[in-house]
């Protein structure tokens, strides 16, 4: 049986309800897992994090790679009990920081050297290397070692990453061990929808557990996001989960899940929440504003996570203002929650055949409210 | 009746297990209260805060007084509300911040102005000011405005002070109109005897609430300390409270508690607990230390807090080492916990009236492990 359950395939869209069976218990589709860079949530507690309702979550193997060490994390029994979160954890393979913070790494077909950004340490990491620590670190979905790409990026350099990605996919595919966690191949290919064509149709023929589309979210705007990920998407197996990486915004996702997208993750909720920004389904907040310093309503009316529950938002701006850790305790909660209820109401819309609409409806009062 | 009733007094020394009923409820006595400076404790959420066992908080006036404003806290609904805390809440008078955070503070027998420490806006209080801003923020037990002095203090100096201590005590008895609210006086005198006596004696002419012993742990040292309080807090009613204000480590609380002191208040736990410093049983743990960076058990074998029962360690030392929020956060709980159990401890030796015993033994032990 298949571990991935399509409940309810939207109408009118390429949105999809499912369930996703994990070792670590069920995840139902569309997702948004929050990021724990270094084996937490920035900010909060797993016992705050499981009230958002929140039921997976991702951990950079990058981070955790350097600190505290896979080998560490193996000897505490695994990631899961490392961070003290027994339900699903997805881990990606390091390959976008690798990247992304390490200009000067140094590339070939093998793999890739770079100097860590924690203590300029020489590391080394290929498909092999990268699938391995994965195994060790033990989370439910591990991810294939791909070669990212900045934007914008010559036709050329994109052609060598695609062509690298898709190679060394088949050899995390080879190296993968661990029957018990599900691997996921990554398309890369840039905005450019030929190159995303062929990594897509290479990469199904591997059979991965799933499908993750990468190298976005860089800087290429909406609209090229968009095209890209409708374009990309419907080329991926349909019986499969399919993870659009780093986003996003809620009209991004909104957007994406209309294209068939099953799995999200971003670090928006809490980086934003950590700077007294406040997710609202009516717009942003910005809570050191002085406006609010003598406001009695909560972050968000009819929200109900533990800080709408308890707090106003003077004593949201109050606790900001004096630099008190509970600020950004306080809106790392609430936006999380934010994204989790907006999931909430995605799932129920499809399961009601009611998302499509809905979906045109938000993502323009989406993008007039958080322009 | 009595707002302070004597469960049981310590036939060997002079503690004694009590309970105060306040506007919000019970507190068992001997208690530690946690400090929450600005309207939080730093680094925890009121839910983990609660699950510490912590039943009396402390807030500090002279803080809230300028952010966020007494007007605002009112406005909200007053200080349980604004804290999203509804058990009892002491607030101290905001002497003590005034003396120590303005050495320019003017002070003349009417009262004393000072620039905030923050933006420098010129602020004064009186024992009448200070009296009706604690009467607004609504907490259940509220302080008398005294006069603190440094350590070591010329003896001209230190009279002068007590003398104003009393007269403003008496002010403040007259001045107080919220009878929810008790109000204790605070004996001053540094750490002469004579003058302890004398105010002692004047303080409880006034008839107050319950009684504090003010101007300790101001860097006389364990010794001085301890011949203080074991000489001022037999002079003081037997029938109220006796409060030992900013003290202390489990060894000053354990020796205060055998002079019958029942009520504490310290920022140790939570600043501790945000460096990275472990309170345990068996003496203190230094979390950033390389030595845990496998070790699987909890900080504290067999503590019941929410750190202890769900992270190993190795993981508290990795948050700590990545900058991670969670590490103040876990430490902080966790230090809050032990100052609490500690105080279960002592409650409930002196219940089965084999506390002096275990305070003589222990003081010892305490000693030598946070020596």
């Amino acid at each position: 049986m298949s571990k991935f359950q399509i409940i309810n395939k939207d109408q009118d869209s390429e949105a999809r309800l499912a369930v996703l069976e994990t070792a670590h218990g069920p995840v139902r589709t569309p997702v948004f897992m929050p990021v724990a860079t270094a084996g937490t949530i920035k900010g909060i507690t797993p016992q705050h994090l499981q009230e958002t309702g929140s039921s997976i979550i991702l951990a950079n193997t990058y981070h955790l790679l350097q600190r505290p060490g896979v080998q560490i994390v193996r000897k505490i029994g695994g990631l899961h009990k490392f961070m003290s979160w027994d339900k699903p954890i997805l881990t990606d393979s390091g390959g976008y920081q690798v990247f992304s913070l390490n200009s000067l790494a140094k590339i070939d077909d093998e793999g890739v050297e770079f100097a860590s950004h924690i203590d300029g340490q020489k590391i080394y990491l290929n498909a092999e290397i990268a699938t391995k620590i994965q195994n060790q670190l033990g989370a439910d979905i591990i991810m294939s070692f791909d070669q990212c790409t900045n934007f914008p990026c010559e036709e050329k350099k994109l052609k060598k990453a695609v062509q690298r990605t898709i190679k060394w996919a088949k050899r995390c595919k080879k190296a993968h061990e661990n029957s018990e966690q599900m691997l996921f191949g990554i398309v890369q290919g840039g905005i450019n929808l030929d190159l995303r064509t062929y990594c897509a149709k290479e990469l199904s023929k591997i059979k991965f557990d799933g499908y993750a589309l990468g190298g976005l979210s860089v800087g290429e705007g909406y609209e090229n996001m968009t095209k890209t990920v409708n374009h990309t998407a419907e080329l991926l197996p349909k019986d499969k989960p399919r993870y659009l990486m780093g986003v996003g915004t809620p009209v991004d996702i909104i957007s994406a899940v209309k294209a068939g997208i099953d799995m999200f993750d971003c670090v928006l909720p809490t980086r934003n929440g950590r700077n007294a920004f406040a997710f609202t389904m009516n717009g942003p907040l910005r809570l050191r504003n002085s406006s609010h310093i003598d406001k009695k309503e909560p972050v968000e009316k009819d929200c109900d996570c533990y800080c709408c529950r308890n707090f106003t938002r003077s004593a949201v701006r109050h606790f900001f203002n004096a630099n008190e850790m509970l600020g950004p305790i306080l809106l790392s909660i609430h936006n999380l929650r934010f994204y989790q209820r907006l999931m909430e109401k995605i799932r129920n819309l499809i399961a009601d055949k009611q998302f499509a609409q809905w979906a045109d409806d938000n993502i323009n009062k989406f993008k007039t409210l958080y322009k």
